[in-house]
């Protein structure tokens, strides 16, 4: 089996991308399940609206994870209504929240579950990911290739929790940081990792935002506004390929992909 | 000019990889510069012991630059004195911190001047890098090559840093994540960027910790001691070589280098 | 001489308590210069408006010093144009920020320069409010009486600066945390100090905000809107009176008031 | 019943001045049982020696908790098996961490159960306190007295516990500020509440600690080495006597205590 992850779509722009290129990624790669970070798909790159989840289920995204902007848009709670199976939110935050926060999707004759949790390291204040995982896991039969969609910061608590889930897991995606890292690897022979798949979106300016409004920002210490860039001339596409063994929920390959215009 | 840039290098396992490595490097690039982040070449990790830098430049580094973990070993305040022109401490410190915060070497005919400088956001309290880095612009000829060591976690901050200081300097050159991250680019035809560099040095473990320590320490919330790993079986050597032009201080090329084992 | 500094002035609850108090205060203390923290004068507790600062002033409050919210409201640039000796902000905000950070002001025949900085541990990134000071000290004639607002979160870095000005200025008064501290004292009987001044506004609910948004949003993390409390009933007005030296810019006396309804 | 609650006792000092004063207050308040906080009661300040403890029991302390500082002793391991039922650490670590998180103790014919909690905000990474506390609230009867030390930074976070547990029990008690705040009250004419207690040690310096070392370390951001002061000449005692109702677990009354030399 073949997945394929996008990392956090952000804006128009990302949604564009995906209209513009993963015809071209399915072609190539002919991935089984699709999954995508929408945590910044709304157009102003904060949240998710429904309109912009609609686009990505209709451009061939199964699943949505998301992050710490998770509840930046009201119409999260609809989708978390209308689309249970579809969007997930971190496990992390209170067990009472909105939400899912894994779900398992059939993929021929094999389970797949994806997960999401966030990272506490310079994060906002939620309970410990690695035992809100190990709750989790608990629950999931043992013959489920498992997903890991871990939404966080600090390179040493994401590589913590890789190691972690090594041989548990059928791969730990490191998302959040907007930045694709070179460090694509099967741990142990066994879980497929990345620090962070990077974004999806305008590959100019900073993280999908304009670069004035955010050097404004860093050296005024005002309140700038930060606006999206809406310009789809130059724009990445930021993914992994996992491949699966078929005896086993482990992971055979990983593969980087990073198309820039 | 070619100028080789090594990520933060750690501990035993890290000096080794430059022993075995670093000649293989030299002959495939010939760089004219070696630059590394010496932030945690001492043999625990932390910080820098002047056997720990005269290996180093032994070795063949022409300048070390170091980051938040500047002072945790007593022997950089003698470093600072007998090296005042190969080793420099982030520009952002107060400044009556000892060391200097850049240096200038000739490379041939040309002048290159290394900046280190340190990130705000997630790290500690120091002053604004944005208006540090503009300080020392000001007293720097027009026509030297600058290199600057952003040693920093965000990459909001560091890509704004990159587009700040777009054709003002030569190469930004983010540190402090241990982890390479895929973007190296020219950014707008003028400046070599990369959001990090990543690590020399075993690339098992976590950043260069033993796994167990670091998974206990998440985990348990106890102040777990981290041990470094003396293993050399797995290791990676991460850098960055910038080609640059030779009538103009801008960078012709960046190249990202990840050797592993 | 006489000052009085009243803390944190919270939304119409907060200026309400002033026109219904200050006249007493005034009669019982017999001040002759009133500086108030109004970084939350707003309607909405956020920044200050016009309005706000007009009302304050009608009142009777000679200066206004600000904190961490003083650009939460666009009105903060007019006002640092049309009353710049009236109303500052934390001198360790950017050298080109708008507004000042001290502004003098006499007293009869004496002259009183009131100074704001901002703590850097818990709060935004700004530049070492220790050297802020020091700049700004070294500009002031000898003979001024100082009073320092300082806007911060931390006991540890409040009572560091109180000792770190003992000598050099007259009062240390540490605003921010809306909660009055029981260590007003005279440090090595030279300058007045305490912690914090503690908050005019409602005494009832969280700081001035809704008890119940404050709950929810500590129990959800979702981004519950905190909403002001308008009710009057219960309030408190947080305050130090400070008498000066006559012969000397130090402090002989500093006496907290604390009226709750 | 009189329940006599003491904040943070800071190193040798902090004892000395329980052996000095403990029987004073004994004698003028008359509890029936003492609480202290002992996470800084260890020689250089940093978590708590089996010879801490040991002298604070013998001057009468029958319970003691613990914050942020828990860990940094060893001993405290071995004290959580010798004394079980006598000192507690956070209820927010998590559920595996050694020691328990509250104690049930006779006085009389009543049970008080004392439960010790840590914040979140400005702390470090744990569970969310008020699912803790609502966890604990679960297991004890309806008709325990209940003492809740909640050991946190934020004062919004401390007003909002105290609101949350307003009714449910009988006192919430702030720490680890180590600054006494003037704001004792019984909130909704229930519980009794303080944001925090104060410290009990040299009234001196920073906290307990040397005010040369503690401004050295913020004006160089240097590692300088925190001393803490031996000098018992100008010592402090913070605590809050509680009373409360004989038919109800409510407090009738919250009473400051602030003897300083
Ligand atoms: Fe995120
Ligand atoms: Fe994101
Ligand atoms: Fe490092
Ligand atoms: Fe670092
Ligand atoms: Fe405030
Ligand atoms: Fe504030
Ligand atoms: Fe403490
Ligand atoms: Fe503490």
């Amino acid at each position: 089996m073949k997945i394929l992850f996008l990392g956090d779509v952000v804006g128009n722009v990302g949604i564009q991308v995906i209209r513009d290129y993963l015809s071209v990624a399915k072609d190539k790669y002919q991935p089984n399940l699709i999954i995508a970070n929408g945590e910044n798909a709304a157009i102003n790159g904060k949240g998710i609206t429904k309109k912009a989840a609609m686009s990505l289920y209709d451009l061939g995204i199964d699943i949505l994870t998301m992050g710490n902007h998770v509840w930046d848009q009201n119409e999260i709670y609809d989708l978390f209504v209308s689309h249970p199976n579809r969007i997930i939110r971190p496990a992390n935050y209170p067990k009472s929240s909105p939400g899912q926060s894994y779900v398992t999707i059939k993929c021929g004759v094999k389970n797949v579950t994806i997960i999401n949790i966030s990272g506490q390291t310079f994060m906002d204040s939620l309970n410990c990911p690695f035992h809100a995982i190990d709750e989790i896991l608990e629950q999931i039969p043992k013959d489920h290739y498992v997903v890991v969609d871990f939404h966080a910061e600090a390179t040493s608590e994401k590589l913590a929790m890789g190691h972690y889930l090594t041989g548990r897991v059928t791969a730990v995606l490191g998302t959040h940081t907007h930045v694709q890292t070179s460090d694509a690897q099967i741990l142990n022979k066994q879980t497929a990792y990345i620090t962070d798949v990077g974004m999806v979106g305008c590959s100019s300016g900073v993280l999908g935002m304009s670069q004035d409004s955010v050097i404004k920002r860093f050296t005024t210490k005002l309140p700038v506004k930060l606006e999206i860039i809406q310009n789809t001339d130059s724009w990445q596409f930021s993914a992994v390929l996992i491949e699966t063994e078929s005896n086993s929920i482990k992971a055979k390959s990983i593969h980087q992909i990073l198309e820039r215009s």
